[in-house]
């Protein structure tokens, strides 16, 4: 590997224009392909504006790429969920017992259009833009396109090859079909859909309801959410199942229905969505998928980084996060000197894989939690616990949501083996009554600490 | 769904032939096509003879279809493992306390031509060979196949579709190829491949080795197992990474250095083993790879089973035992007259997904245990105290092992998350010396299920 190395970037997302960037700074020679027109000159505010969670992890990769300041300026700080009942009640959960920990909502697309714009800085970095990958050959690491506006079809031979093209990835289909080798692959679909939907700014262009909280309208079966923009709106979602229970997006096709349902189950939202019955029957149901896959490269030719290897659910707020870290992780291997692209593919794979793995798991669970367990009263007792000590012991209490979210320094797979040991101590604590509320919060501390070991140690002991 | 409907199998394996068989004891029509020449009528002596566990479950579904007895004349009962260590030394671990209580090591090729006889005595069941099947057109039912000695390729239109055609379904395939629908899908393989040896009978004819025990030389990072034929010999299996640790597949490429691993590491069995170095090198190397996927049918046209909807690795012994229960439920389900096949195949994945599931995970539990904790202190322990168990309170008591292997009224998904407790709470005590050797056994039951029911029911609490 050297400096000189043609490397083609499939895919301009938000993965993709970070990898482009970073590996610009370092020197490298960089063409990027996007199958998409250039979403800084075409006029997208006809689209849905989508906004996504900004965390630690992200932000450690875009200081790390020296745009953390650019993309601070276009953040809405959201410091806890705020839960809506089905009587329009509400009552806030927040993120962390310590002062300013919190989650930023962020425009999709200005955050890409400015990391499309911090890479083109750099003379070694062209990106081209409505050119569509069709296939790509991997032992030759040839890539064929086609272009969207003249149809034609081309294709371009490389070094290496980066495939940050997403869920869907052409990249990672090659590797399945091309059958060069054992590639354990999984997609795996929930039972429910999303929508989304908005909820306009007011007259004056301000937020409707509190723009520092995550909105959730948790319903068992299904849940409502709300993210808040910068205009004043929010981008709301709804996650509902496709076919099974009362509601589904299977039967809700007549305006009546879909009236019915906002009515009886999210009153206090329906006030806020004009456009509800045009936006449900119009907007598309996109599928929630969890993606695994490895190996992620192939020989010293091709490696998949971003959802293009690991798509996760969107529930714990952690896909963008995820995928910045790995270029994070990336960069940290290229510093260790390795001589060859399959070495530093295999380093970084095997650095990165069960965090990536356990980041997938915990999205998969935080769906749960999210629609059923935040409206527990079991659960809610655990969280006003779990901030008490994070408030009262900063640096020695971090709950598995805070470790995933704020501690970018504990890796995706030890946040949740050890948060999960710890959720399980205190739930089975808060269960049993088996802690006084008039005992101190020092030795309730110790308390969850010593059944968290336990529990880690006799995992430890049944896995041999 | 009536008796004219034109019912297509694809694969005439151990599934498909016996699905073939009971289908049309229920009245049915009945194809079988094939891609493999008839083994009935082939003279596969000079391949390999490859043998398998059936056990209760299988037989279970023998039964329904009445071939049970004559699957057990084939039959060679293995009581329990025989563990033999690095110096040659060997020891004995039963499968149950329960007298009686066996797997059975059988020829696959026998047990598949015994099916397919009994399959073709049915008028309404016809059975084709060498007929590969190359695609299949879900939405209207027609299946495409390609003769191999013809090299004809021609269409079969059918009414309902079964493919028992294996880990390498090539309906499953068309699933994942046509997106007609969310198709949940994965494809696992493990770091380990498989080679297949033999151990010749003696000069007589008869075992050279207890032909009561299936055979096994853990060695950590690699095993080597070997199960009785009824010709006197055993079929050697040799477990080892392809490109990991000192030995492995990708560096066993001398006739020096499969002498020497064999010598370091299996001198016992080298000794029995005449012709390895020609085996080891001429013989391929097989993947050994976990399949999950969902749903299993689509709409009222099209079902998989067996093999196709859930490969699984072969260390629980469970894999054909799995595919020939897939047709006890299949058979119950049937026998809910539900009137229409999408009612049928929707019933039957439900009830039966969640227990392929979980003997899919079990049998990659399993590789641990056989390669590694055998020979572990702890477990050992542990084992002689549940064969104790088992012993004294026959009716009361039932490892994980035998609620898998001999209790066909529990199913997987139960015997999984029963018995990964009691395995839990078992190795916790023994681990603990919290208990008394002298203590009687009453005494032992009775916390062994305490700490069952506590560890269950602080899982259901920390999962809410």
């Amino acid at each position: 590997m050297n400096k000189q190395d043609n490397i083609l970037i499939i895919g301009a997302g938000l993965c993709g224009s970070l990898l482009a960037l970073r590996l610009a700074q370092r020197g490298y020679k960089v063409s990027v392909y996007e199958s998409r027109p250039d979403l800084r000159t075409v006029d997208i505010s006809a689209g849905r504006s989508i906004n996504l969670a900004l965390s630690d992890r992200g932000f450690k990769a875009l200081r790390l790429a020296g745009v953390a300041e650019k993309a601070r300026e276009i953040c809405i700080p959201m410091y806890g969920r705020l839960i809506h009942d089905i009587k329009g009640n509400t009552f806030s959960s927040n993120y962390s017992g310590r002062d300013n920990e919190c989650i930023n909502s962020i425009s999709r697309g200005d955050l890409n259009a400015i990391l499309l714009t911090e890479a083109e800085k750099h003379e070694n970095v062209t990106i081209h833009f409505n050119k569509k990958c069709t296939s790509v050959n991997i032992e030759n690491t040839i890539a064929h396109f086609k272009d969207y506006h003249t149809k034609e079809e081309f294709s371009i031979n490389s070094d290496v090859i980066f495939g940050t093209d997403g869920a869907g990835s052409v990249l990672r289909k090659s590797y399945y079909l091309e059958r060069k080798f054992l590639f354990s692959y999984s997609q795996n679909y929930l039972s429910h859909g999303y929508k989304e939907l908005e909820i306009p700014a007011d007259k004056k262009g301000n937020h409707q309801i509190s723009n520092a909280h995550l909105h959730i309208w948790p319903r068992g079966a299904y849940m409502l959410i709300a993210l808040p923009n910068m205009d004043g709106s929010f981008t709301v979602t709804l996650f509902l199942s496709y076919d099974e229970g009362e509601y589904n997006f299977d039967n809700l096709t007549s305006e009546e229905k879909i009236t019915e349902f906002f009515e009886t189950q999210f009153p206090d939202a329906l006030k806020l969505i004009p456009n509800i019955k045009e936006e449900f029957l119009n907007n598309p149901t996109g599928a929630l998928g969890t993606v695994k896959c490895s190996p992620w490269h192939y020989k010293n030719k091709t490696i998949l980084l971003g959802d293009a290897a690991h798509a996760i659910v969107p529930f714990y707020g952690q896909g963008m996060n995820a995928s910045f870290e790995d270029i994070t992780v990336f960069d940290a291997v290229l510093n260790e000197n390795l001589g060859d692209w399959e070495t530093v593919f295999k380093t970084y794979e095997k650095a990165r894989k069960h965090n990536t793995d356990a980041i997938a798991d915990l999205a998969l669970d935080n769906f749960q939690e999210m629609k059923n367990h935040v409206a527990n009263p079991l659960f809610k007792e655990k969280r006003i616990l779990e901030m008490a000590l994070e408030k009262e012991f900063p640096e020695e209490y971090f709950s598995k949501y805070s470790m995933v979210t704020f501690k970018d320094d504990i890796p995706y797979a030890v946040a949740m083996k050890k948060g999960r040991a710890q959720d399980k101590a205190l739930l089975n604590l808060v269960a049993d009554a088996d802690f006084k509320q008039t005992d101190n919060l020092r030795n309730l501390l110790k308390k969850v600490q010593e059944e968290t070991n336990e529990i880690l140690q006799e995992d430890e002991i049944a896995g041999l």
